[in-house]
């Protein structure tokens, strides 16, 4: 029952978030989305696909499938921003964030409290007997965290008395 | 057991956030701290004294005393940055921010798993019976996610190359 609960907690905190970025995405029109958050920043088209990317590497950090477009990865993690790679549209990366969210939280309502406190794919066996911690759960925090300082950049995006 | 992972899982994403803090204050000149995080935003010094007085407000929530400081509430929740109203200097804030997380890391150490699972102050016994999450750990929860998002702002007081 306990366990219950904290999942919840935890599940909670990350849909918070999640809903918060999703206003600001469909609040947001594109022309502002191409703007850098702050002078010299990233742009928020950018930020929508880092964190999409990011997310979509829950899957497998979670041993529950693989990336839906693994090559996200490469545009919004490995490379920076304004590197001269190739971008998708922002309608094309609005609906890659909607559905590896979507997905997620499909394979999180799957997952069992037994296996939410198992390791999670990228700490060993036997580090795992040491720091329990390290389990599937606490990706999702790491995770709300990485999202919530996004959140706090991409906001910069909105007209200054709505902020 | 598993209880005392949870406080653990959650107690060390609030520590991880809390030095990220920590080393950007430490970092920043107070001349940079002067500064808005992006043009027209929050001062630096304003979201170090909004952080610090927001946490000030956990020993409260958790029921176990009250504000170092109550008088900063006013000037750094309840009042928007740049109103008019007199700030203390930023060595005093600095100091302020590092005594209440300070003194917020020896009462969580005091906090049995029990009392981490009762319910916070701002929680009714009624509304708590039926919403067992809204105890003490998801303050610090929901309150790690809210430091996240700032310190995503005050990193922009970094210079760019060193983001």
């Amino acid at each position: 029952m306990q366990r219950e609960l904290f999942i919840k907690m935890v599940l909670d905190a990350w849909q918070t978030q999640i809903k918060r970025a999703d206003d600001l995405f469909n609040e947001l029109p594109d022309d502002q989305l191409m703007m850098e958050v702050s002078p010299g920043r990233n742009r928020g088209v950018y930020l929508l696909g880092h964190l999409a990317a990011i997310h979509d590497r829950i899957f497998r950090l979670l041993n529950v499938g693989e990336e839906i477009n693994p090559g996200m990865y490469e545009i919004f993690v490995a490379s920076p921003d304004k590197s001269g790679v190739k971008i998708p549209s922002i309608s094309e990366l609005k609906l890659y964030w909607k559905k590896v969210n979507a997905k997620l939280t499909e394979q999180f309502n799957k997952l069992s409290t037994d296996e939410w406190f198992q390791r999670h794919t990228s700490v060993s066996e036997e580090d795992f007997k040491k720091e329990p911690h390290r389990n599937k759960l606490n990706i999702i925090i790491t995770r709300t965290n990485h999202l919530a300082s996004h959140w706090g950049q991409l906001v910069f995006l909105k007209p200054k008395n709505q902020e």
